[in-house]
């Protein structure tokens, strides 16, 4: 492009831009929240358990206290779906991201079962292995009690191992890895077999953690979600049985709000965390675990209620990407992911243009997550990543708000591409 | 008695002992807990909120992410009851131990708002304060994370507060004070204003904390409980406004393993805690909220279920009362306390023979929360304290249980006379 065509484009998108601030949206593309329809598909559990069904199966009265591990039934279920087997998983409240933090604060002030002393007694800061891009509040909760961040790339079948082996290998204060196996967040990339039998295998520091972060294990967008890797077995026979904590939720399932969350791991690691816990609560909510296996059944049941879902939210990433595709497809300014699964798109914009076109598309009207959201410290070296989050807003105002954020590209592109020239 | 009396009377207690075991029992009056009947009385919250039925009055679709702070409708209620006012007090999830918890963590490891450093890198072990008799539970959240404890005494009208005035005024590392501040437990004792004024005028540590622990704040055997402090009120007139952490829960009014917490404090503390919880979830279990302010209604609505509860709990108390006075009254050999409500009656037996009566009653099938277990590291420096808890078991397995416990309270005191003379 010549430097007068540069500068007409950029004036056609300025004028394009000026239009879609005159429109004075209102858009959230932020957050991977369910929308309301979504919600709708569990409504019927408002109404459960039901007067005078307070009994689990085994006889347990819901009600009352007790039963730090959660209720077997709905430990049974999630246990299939997300390959630890009914007996290495436990079921906890609304929040998988609370058992990252709690475990994480176990280990700083009082050490894991493989630890020498409690982490935060370690002679120096310790460090956390963090696949970019990745999840916002997985990095918050490490930059929150000072652990140092480590960048290592998120490839299209997980996590780069040759660089992580290396790492870990050469320094025992790499205590943990972040990581999303299946439609990452925000890639939608799934971790291979391959690289999780080297991520379990590589040698490390005796208390080294991968919080393997299952969130989308069954949140498909194609016909069948990939089988679990059966990643507790797999560290078990690499001879670290200990080294991977296993996190699932019905969060993206029944309400997003009120679901049920559940951790898997090495009998030793459940012992240790489920008697930290009992230091701080009684037990979980058992009523919400009855609840929920009451609507939910078994696996099959949770597997049909994801394909309703999916008729759902399907349509809308289909229109993210068709829109990606007409408008920026040509223009070479911009590359994204098309995932078979997940809450996101990861759209890659021309290096330093990340942070204006959220910019642009704020002030008018278009709420993107914050540019370096999916980095730790919130730094995108190359402020390049913008994580797109399509099921929340009516599919209408979705087409018009990704319409604008491909303005937004584009001329931040546009604005760029001149600057550099002139 | 002369020592053939004292004989005769050992042999007449070994042989009713005797006969105890016999029986066979196995009855358990260990915990806290509500029975059934009285988890009966909110049945019909199994059934709530109902299809249709997830928006709060405010609009907020309680199936969702967000709202750290927990609805309204539910923290005006117990704002009330609790004496915090609506503004300056957040709704959780079914565990207020765990607010406790958390609280005790982020001061450990990143410090209060009044703190020169995370009070894990004080210089000294840190300290907490524990009038004695206490909660187990609470003892056990300190003991876990190393923070030393010191035993003050607890009086009919509260902690003995020149004692606690001289420790915190000598000792800047003493950062806390568990306290149970009506219907203590086990007491029963409630803190009179007098010594609550004081408690918060005291001079202390900026980061001093007051674990104000309201659990039985209406649970009430007397036709009226005591109108709430306002704790926080008069501890920002003393200049100390971060002083007081308020707690409470629904746990012992609708379903204990199910119900909802309450965290009262000064907006600064609050946004603090909420600040931190933020890092570790999106929010608490909002329907729940909704479910307990359906079914609540409002402050004379828990009232009025306490009420309730009452009528099933109070005959178990005077009937434990009762056995005792028959049974103990004329020995001397024990005294205990006449709570005018919640959940424990505190027995003393003569020093040195709580172990002894705790384990005689085990053997024969009685469950008694174990000796010592109301003190800091488990440790009765008189052996004499036993707690009693009437409310779980079947009103004539109580009579049943607490006969065989004064059999074993009478046996241990014979025994350990005998001894002494011999």
């Amino acid at each position: 492009m010549s430097a007068d065509q540069l500068r007409d484009t950029q004036n056609a998108l300025r004028a394009q831009y000026d239009d879609l601030c005159a429109a004075g949206l209102a858009l959230d593309l932020t957050r991977g929240k369910p929308a309301a329809d979504q919600l709708d598909l569990s409504e019927p559990m408002l109404a459960l358990p039901g007067e005078g069904n307070h009994l689990s199966p085994e006889g347990v009265d819901c009600r009352n206290y007790g039963g730090i591990n959660g209720l077997p039934g709905i430990r049974a279920i999630f246990g299939e779906l997300l390959g630890t087997g009914p007996d290495r998983i436990l079921a906890e409240n609304n929040a998988s991201l609370q058992i990252m933090h709690d475990l994480t604060v176990f280990a700083l002030l009082l050490g894991t079962p493989d630890s020498e002393r409690p982490w935060s007694q370690e002679p120096g800061p310790i460090k956390f292995l963090c696949p970019v891009p990745g999840y916002d509040r997985h990095f918050a909760i490490t930059e929150r009690y000072g652990i140092e961040m480590i960048n290592v790339p998120m490839n299209p079948d997980g996590p780069d191992v040759d660089i992580c082996a290396e790492l870990v290998a050469a320094d025992p204060a790499i205590k943990g890895m972040w990581l999303v196996p299946t439609y990452s967040n925000p890639t939608g990339y799934t971790v291979s077999e391959q690289v999780a039998r080297a991520l379990v295998s590589m040698p490390a520091a005796p208390d080294f953690r991968i919080y393997w972060d299952n969130a989308y294990a069954v949140h498909t967008l194609i016909d069948q979600a990939p089988e679990p890797l059966p990643i507790l077995d797999m560290a078990a026979e690499a001879g670290n049985p200990n080294r991977v904590y296993v996190f699932g939720s019905t969060s993206k399932i029944t309400f997003a709000g009120a679901g049920v969350s559940f951790f898997g791991s090495s009998t030793e690691n459940l012992d240790w965390y489920s008697g930290s816990l009992s230091i701080a609560k009684i037990g979980p909510d058992k009523l919400n675990h009855l609840r929920h296996q009451q609507f939910l059944v078994d696996a099959d049941g949770v597997r049909a209620h994801m394909a309703r879902h999916r008729e759902l939210i399907a349509p809308k990433f289909a229109l993210v990407l068709d829109i990606l595709e007409k408008r920026l497809g040509e223009a070479k300014i911009a590359s994204w992911t098309e995932p078979d699964g997940g809450y996101f798109i990861s759209l890659d914009v021309i290096d330093g243009t990340a942070a204006r076109t959220v910019q642009l598309a704020k002030d008018a009207g278009i709420a993107l997550t914050a540019a370096g959201s999916t980095f730790p410290y919130k730094k995108d070296p190359n402020d390049r990543n913008i994580r797109l989050a399509p099921t929340f807003p009516p599919i209408d105002e979705l087409a018009v708000a990704m319409d604008g954020v491909a303005t937004c590209a584009l001329l931040a592109a546009a604005e760029t591409l001149a600057e550099r020239d002139s």
